[in-house]
């Protein structure tokens, strides 16, 4: 088993079989020890949320696999925080596709002309880049395909999946009365047809959900979500 | 005529006709003394760089004109500085349509990790919003559409306007050996119909343009397009 990446929240391992396992960390991204899910730096270390953060993502990507939507899981170990997954190649270095509800966050600070803090924003999807020298700049559908990360084609199947799953997240989340304001996916390219699927996570570090008003943090999240 | 707007480049006076009459400045966009046709800042006073400017403006102009390309032109004084101008409602306060032919400015600050400096980009074009707080952030069709500024059928009109112009000023220059990097622009909504059509002005202010690999500036720009 070789370490073949390690990132902000993870490593990456190569399997035998070629297959990959990922190592959730405990780390979090966040600034000056403020957990926040759209920072690039990792802003604090909490015991358990590498657990925790796969334990959630366990649940999802399972509840999507029955609905049929293509991810990369294979099975998780949430006692040795590993996940097993199938080998993906992300658009270039990798996007991340964001599912707004509300108008928070980066939405808010660009568009906040035209939009009031926490605005109903209907499903609303946005592309950036994973660039952390530049800040993960935003890039529109036709930006992608003139660049050559996605095709038109391909950018419709990844709104409309993003959309897919920001909503059977949302409804997972409103059964404990918890509401979505936002999350954020990666996806990649799956097999020899080269599917557009789900990769990497979906916990609590990749999401902002509120309940009765007040922001939930990640831990908190996968308590409320999975105990009772 | 009564002063209704008072901007970076030029003065907006109502004419008791329900038309308007734009007096151009000898201000240019630039930050600390140069020009930068991107900049949010009025950088520099060149003197006779509002006759030049309406120069190109007209010559723009009155040629999509008769390419039957919906602007608000109605006609120009240049000794003057003055332009009629028919009523035009903009999108929002205001967008700002860029169409580029290589890769060079904001494009490559935020997309620098894919396109190499100067590479070709084939008429790409993409809208910003005019909002100098939030640094004139970059929006996409669907956000466009969500906030209410512009529907995605208005939107796709805009982009093949935007090309149509934008190659029209191309090959303009081109006839002087004259290579258009990037340039900007600005629609409205003009008369009963709400037609989008092309508004504000088409100077050296609103283009990158190089000669011989070399940098043009706005008023030498304008001495090589008219005189000659």
């Amino acid at each position: 088993m070789k370490l073949v990446y390690s990132g902000k929240t993870k490593d990456v391992f190569a399997l035998e079989d070629g297959n990959y396992l990922l190592k959730f960390k405990d780390d979090v991204t966040g600034t000056d020890g403020v957990f926040d899910p759209g920072a690039n730096t990792v802003g604090l270390t909490l015991e358990g949320a590498g657990r925790a953060g796969l334990r959630l993502t366990k649940f999802f990507f399972e509840a999507l696999g029955q609905k049929g939507i293509p991810t990369h899981y294979i099975d998780a170990n949430p006692e040795a925080a590993t996940m097993t997954v199938k080998p993906a190649t992300v658009f270039g270095k990798g996007l991340e596709v964001i599912c707004r509800y509300r108008a928070v966050g980066s939405f808010l600070r660009r568009y906040g002309m035209y939009a009031a803090e926490g605005q109903s924003l209907d499903a609303f999807v946005e592309v950036t880049l994973k660039d952390d020298d530049r800040e993960d700049p935003p890039i529109t559908k036709d930006a992608l395909a003139m660049l050559g990360l996605l095709s038109a084609e391909e950018y419709e199947v990844l709104k409309a999946l993003t959309q897919q799953i920001g909503n059977i997240v949302k409804e997972e989340l409103a059964k404990k009365n918890i509401e979505l304001y936002d999350i954020k996916f990666e996806f990649g390219r799956i097999g020899a047809d080269k599917q557009i699927a789900l990769i990497d996570e979906i916990s609590g570090g990749n999401m902002r959900a509120f309940k009765d008003g007040k922001y939930i943090e990640p831990l908190v999240l996968e308590k409320l979500m999975l105990e009772g």
